[in-house]
């Protein structure tokens, strides 16, 4: 089955689950409104690239990995859209979940997305788990404190920021954790992989940058800008438009060394190497040099 | 080691872990905050208790176990307690979460206590996954959807109300989680002591109620009457004080009755009996018929 499919079947499975009697109807909504139509489902679909170049021993396990990933990525979209945070009225093209549904039902579906991203793993069964042990260790580390995403959000509210630390926390611990747990699920050494995940973590944040710089409202879907008008760490401003596309060669280059020896290491390679392209921005013709 | 040392020490422990470096400083004190000073501690005493009476034979996935309910309970009483909930001022005798933190660090101290309570259980050795695996899916089904608090707390945004799910998924849940996961964590058959855990989580349904009609606002702490103000179901109304308190009594032999049979049946009876007595309430001079 494509990746896609087992992404989405997966995801699908656990909202129906969670909306069965006596679900109260309104919420069990709000998490269907919150998981769909999906993004591009960047990080289930690196979680489940790595299980397959790992040998994919146990898909049932690795499904579910990704799943969760997923569902744990959502539930930090619909809380960080929250007045406390963004307030942002638009997310992937419709109201946000706030917006649609009033505040105590994001608040209550960002929670149950928690809870469910780990349920997909406790769902498995009895046999597997010790995978499914690792899998949860991963990701409560990767979201909770002090180093995961909810960390990283808390950032947002010291005045003086630990850089690292907080790019780190904030987007790249859900990538780290989508090579780890792809390499768990299917019985590899999940250590050896979070530096692919990090570097691709990397990747995304360097090319937000630069979107934010070249790109107008249009495009983006968003204000532009907004780095510069919040004064935020932006590697564009750091090293000008070609130092940027520069190092975002360099840090795929070294996503794609990093890949350790595995069955399925050149369809990987393949794979990282098509999403890259797809992160390398265009530049704007009024931009060009 | 006494049960309130064990809940305190591993909550500790828990609480530590998530404040290591490079966790954010303030999100990091709320998190103690939200945990400390403790209240009755009464959903991981309970677990505690029929682990003990199970025969307790591996001590760190009891304790486990009870810090991760208590854990998910200091999680829903800072999301309950926030503007779009019931926007309370005070919580265990002292500013609640989001008035001393704001709003922000209130959103995440919650998500972060959420993952707290799996991760506390997935640090647990490989050799007790099987244990880990059944007792994170008790916990994740009598929080999230559709049956546990996220459900209990999403029946307040419906017209209609489903008051059965309700009660049982906004009180009950935790309770009979409380007893499953004691048994659970000592290797014992949870399923035979889930009807323990809701009869309890019933009695406290009824006690409440009870002190909410009987009391005012300088014994209660908050506001008295409050049910009877927004027409909310409660066993007083329904039977009567004398009615109420029989009930009470009812349900509290029933819970009793229910105790399986295990190595510390007898100790285990005595200290349910001994809770039952503070859940009775003094009935106020001014009401003694």
């Amino acid at each position: 089955m494509p990746i896609r499919s087992r992404i989405e079947e997966t995801i699908a499975a656990a909202i129906a689950g969670a909306r069965l009697d006596p679900a109260p109807p309104a919420l069990g909504q709000a998490l269907d409104y919150a998981v769909n139509p999906g993004g591009a489902r960047i990080r289930p679909t690196l979680c489940l690239s790595v299980a397959v170049a790992c040998g994919d021993d146990r898909p049932e396990v690795a499904n579910a990995a990704a799943a969760a990933i997923e569902l744990m990525h959502c539930a930090s979209l619909v809380h960080d859209d929250m007045p406390c945070f963004d307030d942002a009225d638009i997310r992937r093209g419709k109201p946000s979940l706030h917006r649609a549904y009033g505040e105590a039902l994001a608040l209550l579906a960002g929670d149950s997305l928690i809870v469910m991203a780990f349920e997909t793993l406790t769902e498995l069964p009895a046999s597997d788990a010790g995978r499914a042990l690792a899998l949860m260790r991963i990701l409560a580390r990767s979201t909770g404190m002090p180093g995961g995403i909810c960390a990283g959000q808390g950032w947002e509210s010291e005045s003086k920021v630990n850089l690292s630390a907080y790019h780190q926390a904030k987007t790249g611990s859900l990538f780290t954790a989508a090579t780890a747990m792809g390499a768990a699920a299917a019985g590899s050494d999940p250590e050896a992989w979070t530096e692919l995940g990090a570097r691709i973590g990397e990747a995304f944040q360097v090319a937000d940058d630069l979107r934010d710089a070249l790109y107008d409202e249009d495009v983006l879907g968003k204000p532009a800008g907004q780095d510069a008008v919040h004064a935020r760490p932006n590697a564009v401003a750091e090293l000008g438009v070609r130092g940027a596309i520069r190092r975002l060669e360099d840090i795929l280059s070294g996503a794609i060394a990093s890949i350790p020896s595995c069955p399925g290491e050149a369809a990987l390679c393949e794979i990282i190497r098509a999403q890259a392209e797809r992160l390398m921005p265009v530049i704007p013709a009024r931009m060009a040099v």
